[in-house]
């Protein structure tokens, strides 16, 4: 059988097999359990949860697997923990091809022991022919937090610098582009990656306030929402807002701004200003974290975000409406 | 507003909004956030998966709501955990009514509350109209399980006895008329419950060697299950497995066997024949447990389940293949 039908999502043995030559294979033995005891660990434990629907289920940089484990891993290491499990739902249409599956749990598994994690359950659900979208993925992530890392917003005040650890769009745009549905190709990938390295480094920075990665809606929408939880003004700056050029062009040429696309590897912290520097030296000098830039800092003001210009003007940038972009992540 | 659009998953305005007025109203403000940190508790962390894809989504005795919280509890509480906090991730197709989604919310939250389970985190994504089933939703539990309870098939042995605290594959039935696909009516509830009063009590109770949740395959498939995973034979007995009178009718009607459908609130526990009669005793105590029955013993033989019927005779209950009955949890 080459095709996933509705007797594998029956609990019986086609079920059983496809628990078996897929998930267990790639994940090992314990995903086919219902319930699964963690080790004891040091710390507080953390616990995430986020959905994958991205169209197209595989692009230049990744694919709905390794997205999947990025986006858990990404959501536990900006909240100062250290990624170790994780749970994984399958909603699978009929039809789907079963080697198709297997190239992305393979995917699932090369990520997820990159990055240190274990899948420890999962679930598989199969959903008739037109009710679904190919493969959703639904995971959950848990992670141990050391007793003294207390990151959060509440930390922030005015004069703090915001940092990127790369530059922005990138993941948005190679979707945009893997849908072919303009016409276009670019060599451009998705900047889909584990920001634990560099979220580890910035829990070592005294100083630093918080970090969050700006996924849907972008480096904008997490501005946005810094600003709206704060009560102050961010000011970000168009000088040192790192944009690759294949990502500005095509975004001026489709009217999309990349301030408001996703990001999946990218990480923002808000760190006292006078440790900034230290973090960006810290950062620029990690694998894949050349591109770091101090992007912005926290002002007095009006809690709004503006986006300071080359030219030296001020460009609002408002909480994201419209502007859909279904299935980028 | 008063259905979901593509923007209430963009990560801006309309998310943040629906997720203030639905999803934080309903289960507390902590969902919104991406992570979050549990308080300290003693015993073995056990975290279990679950996706639910129900149609339709509001049933008799239940919806797709309770189901989750129900689902993932029941899963925690067979293991011989106490069922703690949930994430729960939607999957939520364009168009769908907002109003339907509080209802559904409510379900949700009203659920965890009688479980004692808090909803720690969330997500919502959503994926254009026809690429989904209305709503899907994923979720994963975290459990506490005292170190000393350590249940496991590795523990049955020839003799251990089979007991269900309640009758089987109403849930599955009434999910069928539900759907009204057939023309039939009837005033049959689906048995979506907890089962925590009753793993509770077995866990009380020594010589408890393994407990499962009936769900998708229903009661022939634990029972291969528990046959496969021992190699020993496992015998059920017709005469006094409890199926109430309308499912037993229906099913005839329909041509399915109870004996596979879904159970959501019913749980098999393996227990030590000198301790089986205590245990079905106490269940038998228990709100909605006077129903609980004996129903079967683990013999030595060929790993196979054998249904003694009402007659004298047997009958091979094979693996699930076919009869998929898609989205019925």
């Amino acid at each position: 059988m080459s095709r996933i039908t509705l007797a594998h999502g029956n609990g019986g043995r086609f079920m059983r097999e496809l628990v078996r030559d897929v998930f267990a294979r790639r994940f090992g033995g314990s995903v086919i359990d219902d319930a699964v005891g963690l080790p004891p660990a040091d710390g507080i434990v953390v616990v995430t949860a986020d959905g994958f629907i991205v169209d197209p289920l595989e692009f230049p940089g990744g694919d709905i697997g390794s997205l999947a484990v990025h986006g858990t891993v990404n959501d536990l290491a900006v909240s100062g923990a250290v990624p170790r499990w994780m749970t994984l739902s399958f909603i699978i249409e009929e039809g789907f091809k079963i080697d198709r599956l297997d190239r992305i749990a393979a995917s699932i598994a090369r990520a997820a022991a990159d990055c240190g994690v274990t899948i420890v359950a999962g679930d598989t659900k199969v959903v008739p022919n037109g009710q679904g979208g190919g493969l959703y993925i639904a995971a959950s992530g848990i992670g141990m937090r050391p007793v003294d890392v207390a990151l959060g917003m509440k930390a922030i005040t005015v004069g703090d610098c915001l940092l990127v650890n790369g530059p922005v769009g990138d993941h948005g745009t190679a979707v945009l582009l893997a849908r072919q549905a303009f016409g276009l190709r670019g060599d451009l990938r998705s900047d889909s990656a584990s920001v634990l390295p560099f979220a580890r480094a910035a829990v070592a920075i005294p100083g630093l306030r918080f970090m969050r990665d700006p996924t849907r809606g972008g480096i904008a929408t997490v501005a946005n929402e810094i600003s709206q939880e704060t009560g102050f003004r961010v000011l970000l700056d168009e000088r040192t807002l790192p944009i690759r050029e294949p990502v500005r062009g095509i975004c001026d040429m489709l009217g999309y701004d990349p301030l408001y696309l996703a990001c999946e590897g990218r990480v923002v912290a808000v760190v006292d200003p006078a440790r900034a520097a230290d973090l960006l030296v810290v950062w620029r000098g990690l694998p894949n974290g050349e591109g770091a830039a101090i992007i912005g800092r926290v002002e007095a003001g009006r809690p709004r975000v503006v986006l300071r210009t080359v030219l030296g003007g001020e460009r609002l940038l408002d909480e994201l409406e419209d502007d859909p972009l279904p299935r980028i992540c």
